[in-house]
């Protein structure tokens, strides 16, 4: 049994700080960093990824929408020829950053609206996944547990992980319950560390309306812009780890 | 006696297109290709480096500053650690796409005032020589012939290559006369000819004031924006093969 | 009996330019004049602003989304207080320069996937019909004739005019059919002219299902980027002059 | 005797948030909004627009270079042109958006590298001072007491004022002392204090070398991204009101 614990960083921007970088690398196996596109610029990826490298934190790309004042969460319509271009440019720009700093690419998670739309559009997941396999046909591709970007990524011969929101309500088909709904969000800790320990035990998880749903998921992502993320984040690795499960990077 | 041919290309963007990009490919060996800062974008990059591996034509990274309503061409200044990154990114981008499409990245030519400031700039040139060598140090940096950019990537172990260019003059410094100048820009192809040869044969030229100056050059530039300029390009190719000298891409 | 001719200017950007913007000028009574989102840039736009006052042709803003990349024609989707913002910027901004150069701004276009989409989504078109309100109730707010964007504008008592493009087929609900559809863009420049008169002078039209729909538009869309549009529009206003319609700027 | 105290407001940027805004239009008689150039967007520059109507607070256009990822603070070079358009834009824009807010634009504060260049270039003052002079004649342009920027407004018969900065030492010729230099920023809020007072009540200020300078400044710039900043122009307001200077808005 084991799990790998992820979280978006180097989302900073020019003068523009965002998330405690610093702090969460003590807490996750798995850094996915911003490409320059929703978040992120170039000293801010050369500086992350050096600050993974030290920590030993297992890296990602973490592409997005070319929109940075939306934060790549605005919905957009890229054609597929343009998202191509647009993975194997972010996807390619932080890999041969992070091997000019001595590490190496890992993993590739979308982010914000581009994860959302290639959850649910198995066509646009494709895209996706075929761009990562051209650029490196070993790197894993995560995205939302069950969803369509982990079934492109298997139908592409690519290494895939599912990933799982441990704080959050999902409905019966496995998506998201949105933030908007009372009770989406899981808020008892103890609630949450016992979802996670279901998950990775049993593969499974009750769903909002009650229903036992599949889940299974090899990373758990690791909210890293408060105070009470990482003090989670502590907790759940200490619960985790007692429990005999071991916290390791994806593939590693 | 050997010499290459290179054209800035790929610095179409969107729904913008700039320059005869599908015609210059069958007249020049290196193609450097813009990143997407100063010019390009993601797709118009892969359709690029696309076209160039189909007309067997040697692939350079052509990165600029971060400003793509100055086309690059207007001063900034950036902090060293600033320059460092920005390189990183550009070359990084282009260097996964050309992979991507099953071809090898050959060299890294700066572009516009990035050209300029490094070619008399020896601590900026030292940071882009770097970081170039950082992502590859088999990649060849080409610079203006004789400038800092090209004793920057001597000074750092990096391949190098002197650029020069067939239609202006030069003042006695080696530097290049102002277009502004009145006779800076030759226009009698018969001159242009026989400076390319005398560069080849002699590496030097005569100055804009008469002087013999040493001018030692792996490349030369073609301009890929007129249909003069390319059937000059023709042109250019038969009388260098009928005098023996070599038309073939940078280290190859 | 009276019709405005339109055409989109101002859409170049820096380095690269777009459509003949100098002629078009000669041709038509009413510019939309790209605001540096979607297109344009400051001096372009200010280039522009001068030009059409130079040729008495009628000044309106024309809007699109943050997105020079895809020129505006990628969906979006912001949230309403973004698109007002967004709005009364880039409107904002046009105003004041036309004003700086002694013009006056008489109209607003929006561009692209903001304007199809404005066509049909109620809800967004009153919020780009309020925010053009607040920066002056007595600007013109031009619409797919017939469309969401001119109820809106009716709704919120701002001054409206649909727009209607004369080589394209319509649907029997007044929609464009889209230019994949063969058949769909109408190349008989005499079916042209003629569809052009039937909306003048009985507000309706054949569709392309053959049924006789109402389309009262108040003003022609001219392209701007082929020599056979301008020699059509040469040919266009000759003939509508000769059938006793007068060509002139909206609202004047 | 009266003084003027401003701040740089608006400089959040989407998903980025940059200083205690609400907290600083407490205390200060003028905010400079940013404009979208260096930082701000059109929802950040609305919201701000609409805190400092509420606040009774002076409004004024606070245009950068087009360097998001610099904040304005890279030297860049523009052409005249290109600059002129590049004011007449912004300023363009947040005049529109406060008259569509009900307020009015009161005056027009440079940014960064923009400001910093200016107050030492007399032709680059001249082209921001009539960019600014043909948006509107009535707008106070401000700029570095005693600075080309206060020279090129007064030439061109536009309202000026000059600003000083409380807590950093100037040299014999009115310039600041850089940062990187030991005693550059004064620390001693007693002795900001007094600074303060002599510049209103005498127009002079002693500089980094002991010598005696003129300094006439209509107005003290309030740094607002840190709580001692804010604590202290607290205490600044009520000591220069307690010595009979009366703190207003620029012109009124």
């Amino acid at each position: 049994m084991r799990i790998d614990l992820n979280s978006d960083l180097g989302e900073s921007y020019g003068r523009y700080t965002l998330g405690m970088d610093g702090e969460v690398l003590r807490h996750i196996t798995s850094a996915n960093i911003a490409c320059g596109f929703h978040a992120g610029d170039p000293l801010v990826m050369e500086n992350t990824i050096k600050a993974a490298v030290e920590n030993g934190v297992s890296i990602g790309a973490h592409p997005g929408f070319p929109d940075l004042n939306g934060f790549g969460r605005r919905k957009m319509f890229m054609s597929p020829q343009e998202l191509r271009a647009c993975i194997l440019y972010q996807v390619g720009a932080l890999k041969s950053m992070v091997e000019a700093c001595g590490g190496s690419l890992n993993h590739v998670k979308p982010h914000g609206s581009m994860y959302n739309m290639a959850a649910k559009d198995y066509e646009m997941a494709l895209v996706i996944a075929k761009a990562v396999k051209d650029i490196d046909d070993s790197l894993i591709l995560v995205g939302l547990a069950g969803s369509m970007l982990v079934k492109a990524a298997n139908d592409e011969g690519l290494p895939s992980a599912g990933e799982a929101f441990a704080d959050r309500a999902y409905d019966n088909d496995g998506f998201l319950i949105p933030r908007s709904v009372d009770g989406s969000v899981i808020h008892d800790e103890n609630v949450v560390v016992d979802r996670v320990v279901s998950m990775i035990k049993k593969g499974s998880i009750k769903s909002f309306y009650g229903k036992e749903i599949k889940l299974e998921a090899e990373t758990i992502c690791i909210h890293g812009d408060t105070k009470e993320a990482l003090i989670f984040a502590e907790r759940l690795r200490k619960e985790l780890s007692a429990k005999g499960i071991r916290i390791q990077p994806l593939g590693k």
